[in-house]
């Protein structure tokens, strides 16, 4: 179970290796939202997400003889990246287990990092089997993409810095919103914010249709999502919430918002217009629902985490063609 | 005439105000270029450019009295909104005056940043004229765009920025690149750097065909532009160095680079895929040398400035289409 002592001894591990991102605003955002809005954008962390966080906290947190064999890791996005580069920093082997018809720029991306990229075919092969047999040969260590304490630590150090920056903001209380696939970056910086912050909340925000963490603090069990693609906020969408990251927004977190796809290239667009930042979709829903969803928020300040800005360029062009100022 | 203790003292009456910027990174940027490259992205910064420093620096440094009446500006660009925001932080007025057939979203931003805008006709009315005849009646200070000492001591504090930045990355040895039109920038850079990291080196980087700085660092004296219009980089051209610009960098600065209009575009592009920020062209000309130019750089470091993100989504997407990975 994740601890604030262990968020503190990741962010001890990881020192100066993952940027200390700043704390980001513009009076246009404040106008929109009708209260100061804040953005943490973890977009500018190595690797493009704060996923490089969780990957150096749990490779660092190994022993050295069971490190230098190696990690393995099942992902074709951000958590790839985080965990190929965490992995080359340490001078150790990752493999990256990814579908065959994974986009081609994120394959060529998490190769050039330095991982050994797998690919296995959806249909005929059994991505588990395969990851554990490559495991079993080579003594790799599996880094979970959410599930994990180490990595939730890890996400945490996001709150800690939140914490801190917070108060040199003036801002004793606050809706503090999260981009939420699996939960671990949103357990972590409850954990943070509850030890080191207690006057903010953390809240999950999802896309619509896909708010399975939503519904789960709501009826307090764990629910799973119906569909499971079909949302252009592709990096945050997962089954269900985590089994070890659930406990702790369910006792930690505000209630859980959610917005449109559209919301979500109308908070990229104004991500580039007026913070001059670089938001993928599903790294903008928290900013989408600072600014659309002001009935649902309280205080006079929010704080929104921009997740990741790994979009593709068509992507980000159509957002800004429809939406752009 | 601009000291490193004005320097100092203009980052303390800033304080808080303006962001500290990160310097950023990527491993594909090392590899293009073939050492190490670091960005100190100010596009970040309040209203999208490095220009508020100077504006809060000059502002604040102005009597009590003769703030309060208020400040006048000429600017169309980023001088523009520093000047508005700054002004309106301070509780005072703020006139900028710009050519009637500026772009709308020029305009209608400056206005957002409270300033009250004065146009005129570029064919039929004398802009230092008007602008003279407002500062009278009103008592409002000039705010220069940078040949003034308290703008020059304003932008330093990028420079001082990152002084301490590379002390914590190890960088002893580097060119600092810096994205050059009046000089005011390059000049405030130069002077921290003279004083708290002698080690790096400020140069001057302007679009090929607008190197009035580069070739004016090279015959010693000041050289005008031949054209002011037709390059992408409208941000960074002027007619020439300024007075008090020009024997600053004359003393520190190494020999001015020039990059293409395609090279600034591709850094643009690259920016955005690696670094996740949007530049501006004029923005991106130092990035784009850092990139494209690695014969005339020297040491295993370089450190560039990405100077403001101020751009039209029409041309970002452009580059992204044509330059984008």
């Amino acid at each position: 179970m994740t601890t604030i002592q262990m968020i503190e001894a990741a962010a001890t591990r990881i020192g100066n290796r993952a940027l200390r991102t700043p704390l980001l605003s513009s009076p246009f955002l404040d106008e929109i939202a009708g209260r100061r809005v804040f953005v943490k954008p973890e977009c500018l962390q190595r690797t493009g997400s704060f996923k490089f966080r969780g990957a150096w906290s749990a490779i660092s947190a190994l022993e050295p003889e069971v490190r230098k064999r190696g990690v393995i890791a099942f992902s074709s996005g951000n958590h790839a990246q985080g965990v190929a580069l965490a992995a080359r920093l340490h001078g150790i082997a990752a493999v990256i287990v990814m579908p065959a018809d994974a986009p081609r720029l994120k394959i060529d991306n998490t190769r050039a990092y330095g991982a050994e990229v797998v690919l296995y075919d959806r249909e005929r092969e059994d991505r588990d089997a395969l990851g554990a047999a490559l495991a079993e040969q080579r003594g790799l260590t599996l880094i979970k993409p959410f599930d994990e304490p180490q990595v939730i630590a890890g996400q945490g150090t996001v709150g800690l810095e939140i914490a801190g920056q917070a108060r040199e903001e003036g801002i004793e209380q606050a809706d503090v919103l999260v981009c939420c696939g699996g939960g671990g970056l949103t357990a972590g910086i409850a954990l943070a914010l509850e030890a080191r912050a207690p006057g903010l909340r953390a809240r999950p925000v999802e896309p619509q249709g896909f708010d399975d963490t939503a519904r789960s603090l709501k009826s307090g069990q764990i629910e799973r999502n119906v569909r499971l693609g079909g949302s252009i906020c592709d990096a945050i969408i997962t089954p269900e919430p985590g089994r070890l990251t659930f406990p702790i927004t369910s006792r930690l977190c505000g209630p859980g918002l959610a917005v449109s796809d559209e919301e979500a290239l109308r908070a990229v667009a104004l991500a580039f217009s007026r913070l001059k930042i670089v938001l993928e979709p599903g790294g903008a829903v928290a900013l989408a629902a600072a600014l659309f969803r002001p009935d649902e928020i309280k205080g006079d300040a929010v704080i929104a985490v921009g997740s990741g800005g790994n979009v593709d360029p068509d992507i980000f062009s159509g957002a800004l063609s429809r939406y752009g100022a």
